[in-house]
């Protein structure tokens, strides 16, 4: 089938550089988008639809590079308590008795793709328990994502074939890697390295490599764990996941908040993805990731939104917006990191970084996962530069239509894939199991 | 006229302290609050009209402390420069024409209010040039608003009769002071200490004392602007202003961030509020302002937007998350500004602020300035706390219905009071005016 939307705002690419057209058309043929142009394409009446996109900004599906999807489940759980205590106290008790519930786990990546869709994600990459549940939640969906087992191990003679967790991830690569016509990528994952003891992190990372898959991994989020590293190993966490093999895998590091100039280079050699997480960082107290010394040595750095526990929301709309400002603020230099660097961050670099080379543009040939925001409401009056106000105007209820692979998933307020009263309604009596009346 | 909400979740407050209500009641005779409870008032039948608010939550309108409305026909001009660069190449040649063209400060401060009104906005205080074109905005739309007329002098001999500006400020408030029923009180207005001549700061502050008005001042927004006044006075901006006798005034003094130790408490002996105004400040690479310090000494702290050209939006509601999560991430401490203190910025503190000790609260007796936020969109599941759901969860499009003194001004997209065609249309005049086609 082909589909042309007409008469839009796009923010097209060629050659790695955003060029926006302002009365523009776009074609879409089958999954993929086969024209770009400021004219009718001249086979315009091959076309099967032809959809007004007047008033409408098109961009390029945003990839949520970090997430816990399922935490949506615990969203405003312990608010505003130190770190410690918010997680011993309040979240792994809960966590405890969500891997107990039936349909638990789904049905709150159900509810986690209903926001996402609506905020203008169109892949994510997520690290959670029972990752079987969201990979049916996702096919389901027609959405994209990379899903893992994070492996951990706190026994110091614990076997490879032992540890229950990496059997999981092995299991997992080979059911569903690829799945939905590889909608699903199942990376391999090392929680993290105070959470894991070495000789698994080196046997998870030599099956990765095995499998040719990718690895996901928390680096560097607190001061804590990057310090307790140094003094236990003589290395900072980065150097530590050198030293183990991790990094022969392409690597996505979330948070990387505290990492070393000598880190950054580590990234940029290795080719590992930083990916940064600013609400995160900012509301548990993490701090500031080093993301414009990050830009300038060539990283590639991803946005994500962390888990709704953290964040509270899974709106990469607002990531995007406090990236664009934070770093300003914390260097008190009103020029770092653009609009332009930053919409890459939120697509292409995403997408670089799930392993998806045909997505993350709107460019001929790839993948058509496009983004429509309406550009009526007040707070969009005027809109210059696109792309200037996606970094700091936009808000994500601006997002009308959500498109995956030529697919149209979420468009005002409908979904056109996913149940939402049968979300709603399973995931209100898994409240109740969870939390009691 | 009598109206009855029913069914709603209620932030109400007694005796300055927030207390939520799940399924309660809020009665409204003429433009104020005469009953809150979680049962029906006995007296229901004798209300005029009753409104099914089953799924809304009903929370204080949102005040605004720092805008420059007008300016949203300068949002997203002269993006990621340096400051001077911004404001001496880009801003000052495009307001220069802004001044010349006729109803254009006026349609701008029209788009402000349809943007703040369908975020939750029921009053706001304002400081620009042409405020009587405001003014009229304002009392048209059923808002309220403080504004004012701020004056500079950078002429050392410069009588105030000589000050057009002053003269201006004068007359503004004569003409306007207390309209619609006091929708608008005028401010007095020292534009900042580093654009006004101390003899005119002297008298425009006993002015203001004599009229028994409130002063708005800028105040150490910059580490540059508050070196600079040490280096010229041997004071601190704050030291300054309290020397000039301008804090014998209920003053707002916006930004506040680099004030030290000493300003704050100068803040807390003469009442000042300090308003903090959080993306501008990271925008344009301000800095952090000491909030929880602030906050810590019972400084009266609120919340604003500052204007559309350095936010790029007036959205309070991301005004207030950024205020919960900022402070964390700079002291690393995820303790900071509480929710419950972050929804007093945001609303009783404002209306201190404001000199308007009759808002700010779901309080019987306070005049009915009312949002209703709607919980069913998926980001909002589950929204345990509301108060905690405000400050982390919720987004502006979330408000679906703003009342001023007991009359609804927005619902659901649409505009009670203003013409949103008529509007655009003119405020397109006005940009193709103010840029060219």
């Amino acid at each position: 089938m082909k589909q042309l939307l007409e008469h839009a705002r796009i923010i097209a690419a060629k050659d790695g550089a955003f060029y926006p057209i302002e009365n523009g058309f776009l074609g879409i043929d089958g999954d993929a988008i086969c024209y770009i142009g400021s004219t009718l394409p001249e086979d315009a009446d091959t076309y099967d639809t032809r959809k007004n996109m007047s008033g409408k900004l098109l961009l390029p599906g945003l990839i949520n590079c970090h997430c816990h999807s399922p935490m949506v489940l615990l969203r405003g759980v312990g608010s505003d308590l130190c770190l410690q205590e918010w997680l011993f106290d309040k979240i792994f008790p809960v966590e405890d008795r969500l891997e107990t519930i039936e349909g638990g786990i789904k049905v709150g990546s159900e509810l986690a793709i209903l926001e996402m869709l609506a905020s203008g994600v169109t892949s994510f990459t997520d690290m959670y328990m029972q990752p079987e549940s969201t990979c049916e939640a996702v096919l389901a969906s027609g959405m994209k994502a990379n899903l893992c087992r994070p492996v951990q191990c706190f026994v110091d003679g614990e076997s490879f074939e032992d540890n229950y967790r990496a059997q999981q991830a092995i299991e997992l690569f080979d059911r569903y890697h690829m799945a939905g016509n590889g909608n699903i990528r199942i990376d391999f994952c090392i929680h993290a390295e105070y959470t894991c003891k070495d000789h698994i992190t080196r046997k998870v990372s030599e099956v990765c490599r095995d499998r040719g898959a990718r690895m996901h991994i928390h680096l560097s989020e607190t001061k804590k764990e990057h310090e307790e590293c140094k003094q236990k190993f003589g290395m900072t966490p980065a150097e530590y996941f050198l030293a183990m093999g991790t990094f022969e895998n392409p690597t996505t590091a979330a948070h990387c908040v505290w990492a070393e100039p000598k880190d950054l280079e580590i990234f940029l050699e290795k080719g590992v993805t930083a990916v940064h997480n600013p609400t995160s960082n900012m509301k548990l107290g993490s701090g500031f990731a080093p993301v414009p010394e990050m830009l300038a040595r060539g990283v590639n750095v991803a946005i994500g939104t962390d888990g709704a526990a953290s964040n509270n929301n899974l709106d990469m709309l607002e990531e995007m917006h406090l990236a664009a400002i934070l770093h300003n603020g914390y260097h008190n230099d009103p020029t770092l990191v653009t609009p332009a660097e930053l919409l890459r961050m939120a697509t292409v670099n995403g997408a670089k970084c799930q392993g998806r080379e045909d997505t993350g543009a709107l460019t001929v040939g790839k993948k058509a996962d496009i983004v429509a925001i309406d550009l009526s409401k007040p707070h969009m009056q005027p809109a210059f530069d696109p792309i200037v106000s996606l970094a700091y105007q936009v808000q994500s209820a601006d997002v009308c239509m959500t498109m995956v692979n030529g697919k149209i998933l979420y468009e005002n307020g409908v979904y056109l894939t996913m149940d939402i009263d049968r979300i709603y309604h399973d995931y209100q009596q898994v409240l109740t199991k969870l939390y009691g009346e």
